[in-house]
C-alpha cells in the first residue's frame, strides 16, 4: 500500500495565524502528549508512523509548501511536487504516474488518498488496513472511508449507501449529496449516510487504465512537463468517484474533525491563551493567540476569539468567524511571516513613502545554513547581526560575522550569508521597488565557495 | 487675569494608545470642526485662544510632558517645568511663586487653575471671566467652578454649597464629598451640590501669604532648588480648598465630562474605525483604533472596544474597560512610541537574547531638527536611511545621507544627525544592554559644528 497525503489550500480561513505562506496544516497550535505545540500535518505525520506506514506515505503539494513540509516533517519525507496548484484529479494523477513510473510500484498495488490534516484518533489508520483490503478483494472501482455523523451538519458531503445499515462492512455507495440543509441532512442519516472526509482507495492499475483511456498515453515525465493542459482543472470526485460504475465505502465510527475554521481549532487547544496575554476573570470561553512581543490585554469578553500576528489582527465573535474566508477573500499581502528550510523571517516594519520603499526583517538561519548567493539591483541591504556566528560574502569577499555587526550590500553586489551558529539578524531593505528584484547565482554553500576559489583564481591570473 | 493649566497623569487609563510617554490628554483622537484630529490639550488650548486668553495661559508640568507639549501647542506656548513630579499644592504653588518673582504679576491679580485636558463646551471659558471677578470682589479665598450635574455619579467630588439653591451666582461653599454611593450622590444634588471638576481661582497674594505663613519665606529659586523637600506632596485641595475659611461656588450649567475611560472617549469620537481596519455589518456599538500598519478584522461584535498600537493590543467590553487602570497598575514596559520635539520614533522590534539586545526603532526628525551629538559606550547603532535628507556627524566626521545610505557607529563614537528634508531612517541597536547608556555632549547643531569646527583646527595644528 502506498499513502497519498494531498496538501493544499491557501490561508484564509485561519488568518491571520495563515497567510499565504502558512496554511492551516503547518500552524502549532496542538499539543501532543508531551504537551508540545505540533501542527496538524505533524499530528498525522506522527500517528501514521506509529501506524508503521511512515515509509510508504508521499505528500502531494505545490513548491510553495515544499520547504514548509521539510521542516516540519523532516527533510528525508517523500514530497511528490506539482508544478503548479491545480486540483485533486491532476494531483492524484501525478502522484499516481510517479509512483508507477519513479518508484516502479506495481500496477496491482494500492493506494490511498488523504488530505493531510483531518484531526483524528490514531484508530482511524487502522481503518487504512480495511481500505486496502477490499480494494484488493472487492470488485469494486473506488473504496471511500465514511465517517459516521454525530449530528445532521451542512458543512459536509454525505456518502449515501445502498443499503440503510448492514452488517456488511462493505456497503456499495448509491450516491452523493454535499452540504444539505438540516432537515435533508437528518433525512440522508436516517437512510445510513456518512460523511466524505476525503480519504479513499484504489488499485493504481485503475487509476492508469482510466487516464490512458480517456486522455491517452501519460506518463509521469508527460504529466510534469505539460501539468498545466495534459489534464482538467477539476477535482477527483467529480471526474473519477462519481462517474465509476462500484464505489464502495467503509464506515469509520471514530472521531473525524475538520478543523477549518478558528471555532472549530480552539476547541481542539488545550489552553485558552498563548503568548503574552492577560486576560480578566469575568472573561468566558474566550481564546486568545498572541505571536507579538507586546501583550494583549482582555477584559470581560465573552464567545471571542482574538488572534494577533506579524499579518494582522483578528478579534471575532467565535460563531462569526465561520465568515472568515468570505471576509478575507479579496485581501492580498505579503506575507509577514514566512518559513523557509534556512529558517525563517518576519517582516517587523514597512514603510512607503514617494521615493523609496523600506522593509525591515528579523531573520533566523538555523546553524549551517545559507541563503542563497544573489544579487537585488534596485535596493540596498543592510544587516545587522543579533545573535550567533556566520560568514558573509559580498562581491566574493568573505567576512565572519557576530553580534553588534553590520555590513551594508549596495545594488549590484552578489551576496549571501552562513550561519556557523544559529544566527539572528536584522535586515533593512531599501529601494525604489522591492518587487521581484532577485538574481541567484547558487544555492549550496559548496557551490558558493567553489564559485570563489574560481573568483581568486581568476584575480591571481 | 493668568490662567495656570496642570497637566500630569501617568499612561494607564488609556492604554495602550497611552503610555509613559504620552499620557491621556495628548492623545489625538477628537475631531475639530475641520474634521482633523486633535488631542485633548489641543481642544483646551484652542478655545482658550479663541476666548483671547492664550497670552494669559501657563502650563505647569514635569520635564517629561515638555517636548509633547511643545510638539502639540507650539514651541511658543509658556511652560512652567517641575523639577520632578509631586502633587497639586507644590506645583501651583511654583507657578504662583513663578508669576511674581519671575514675571512680576502683582499679589493682586487673579490665578485661575484648570486641569489641562476638561472636555467643555466654548462657554466653560466665559465663566473664568466670572471667577476672575468674584476673587477680585468678594472678601473671598478660594472661588471653585462647580458643574450642574447631570445624573448621581459616582466616580466625581461633590461640593456642598450653604444655601440649596439661590439666585445669588455666588454661593458659600459647606463642605466637599468625595465619590459618595449613588443614593448619597442623590441626595447632594437634592440639595443643590455641583461637581468638583478641579478648576478655581484666587488672588495671588493670597496664596503667597499662606505659604509663607506656614513655610517660612519662600522665593521661586528657593522652591524650584529645593522641590522635594521645602513642600509636602500633597493636594491644593487638602492643603489650601478644604482648609480655608471663606471658599465660594459658581455653578457652571453647560457641558462638561471627564474623558478618562476608554468608555467615555468612544463616545466622543466622530468615527467608530481609525486606521487600518474591517468592521463587519453585524458589529454594533463597538470603537477600534488602529495605528499599526496591519489590518485588524472584527466579526460580530457587541460594545467592544478594541485598541492595537505599538504598545500592545486591548481588547475590551466597554464597560469593563473602566477597570483598565486597576488591571494595568503593575504593568511597566518601556513606551513604544515616543514624540520629541525634533520629532517621534516607534520601536518596532525588540530581540533579547544570552549575548545581547537588539532593538530596531523608525525615527522620524522634522527637516532642520537634529540629535543631540552623544555617545554609547556599550551598543552599535547602524541607521538605515528610508526617505529625506541628512548630515550625520561621526566622531568628527560629516557624511550627506539619503535614501538608502546606511552608517555604522561603534562603541565610543561620538555621533548626531541633522535633517536638511524631513528625514526617516531605521536605527538598529545592538548591545549587551541598552539601558542608561547615552552621554550627550551638546543639544544644538551649531554648538556641533562649532565643537567640529575646534576639532578641524586640533587636527590641523
Amino acid at each position: 500500500v502506498r499513502i497519498v497525503l494531498l496538501s493544499g489550500g491557501t490561508g484564509k480561513r485561519l488568518w491571520p495565524l495563515s497567510n499565504d505562506s502558512r496554511s492551516k496544516q503547518f500552524l502549532k497550535v496542538l499539543k501532543n502528549m508531551d504537551n508540545q505545540f505540533e501542527s496538524m500535518v505533524q499530528r498525522v505525520w506522527r500517528q501514521i508512523s506509529n501506524y508503521g506506514h511512515g515509509l510508504d506515505a508521499y505528500v502531494v503539494t505545490n513548491q510553495s509548501q515544499v520547504e514548509m513540509i521539510q521542516n516540519q516533517l523532516g527533510e528525508q519525507v517523500k514530497i511528490i511536487v506539482e508544478p503548479s496548484s491545480r486540483d485533486t484529479f491532476p494531483a492524484i494523477s501525478l502522484a499516481s504516474l510517479y509512483l508507477h513510473y519513479v518508484e516502479s510500484v506495481s500496477k496491482d498495488e494500492t493506494i490511498i488518498v488523504s488530505p493531510v490534516d483531518p484531526y483524528v484518533n490514531d484508530d482511524f489508520f487502522y481503518f487504512f488496513d480495511k481500505l486496502d483490503a477490499a480494494a484488493q478483494h472487492a470488485d469494486s472501482e473506488i473504496v471511500l472511508l465514511g465517517v459516521k455523523p454525530t449530528g445532521p451538519s451542512e458543512k459536509y458531503g454525505y456518502i449515501v449507501p445502498k443499503e440503510k445499515c448492514s452488517k456488511k462492512e462493505l456497503r456499495k455507495v448509491k450516491c452523493f449529496v454535499e452540504k444539505p440543509d438540516q432537515s435533508r441532512a437528518d433525512q440522508l442519516i436516517g437512510s445510513g449516510a456518512l460523511w466524505n472526509c476525503g480519504v479513499f482507495a484504489f488499485r493504481l492499475g485503475y487509476l492508469l487504465a482510466l487516464i490512458n483511456k480517456k486522455y491517452g498515453y501519460v506518463d509521469y515525465l508527460d504529466l510534469l512537463q505539460h501539468y498545466n493542459s495534459k489534464l482538467p482543472k477539476i477535482s477527483f470526485d467529480y471526474e473519477v468517484v462519481e462517474k465509476a460504475q462500484n464505489v464502495h465505502v467503509i464506515e469509520y465510527p471514530g472521531t473525524w474533525k475538520d478543523i477549518g475554521t478558528w471555532n472549530a481549532l480552539t476547541e481542539e487547544m488545550n489552553t485558552n491563551t498563548y503568548g503574552n496575554v492577560y486576560m480578566s476573570q469575568d472573561t468566558t470561553n474566550t481564546h486568545v493567540i498572541n505571536e507579538l512581543e507586546v501583550p494583549i490585554t482582555v477584559l470581560g469578553c465573552k464567545d471571542m476569539i482574538v488572534v494577533a500576528t506579524y499579518d494582522g489582527i483578528l478579534v471575532s465573535e467565535k460563531d462569526a468567524s465561520q465568515r472568515l474566508k468570505e471576509v478575507m477573500k479579496n485581501y492580498s499581502n505579503i506575507p509577514m511571516y514566512v518559513e523557509r528550510l534556512w529558517g525563517n523571517y518576519k517582516i517587523v516594519d514597512f514603510v512607503k513613502t514617494e521615493v523609496a520603499t523600506t522593509l525591515t526583517k528579523r531573520v533566523f538561519i538555523k546553524e549551517a545554513k545559507n541563503l542563497s548567493y544573489h544579487v537585488h539591483y534596485k535596493r540596498t541591504e543592510t544587516w545587522t547581526i543579533v545573535s550567533g556566528q556566520g560568514i558573509v560574502v559580498i562581491d566574493d569577499r568573505m567576512i565572519y560575522v557576530g553580534s553588534g555587526d553590520s555590513v551594508h550590500i549596495k545594488p549590484g553586489q552578489y551576496h549571501s550569508i552562513k550561519a556557523l551558529k544559529d544566527l539572528e539578524f536584522i535586515e533593512v531593505q531599501c529601494g525604489e521597488d522591492l518587487a521581484n528584484d532577485i538574481e541567484r547565482k547558487c544555492l549550496a554553500w559548496d557551490d558558493v565557495m567553489e564559485h570563489l576559489g574560481m573568483c581568486h583564481e581568476e584575480k591571481k591570473g
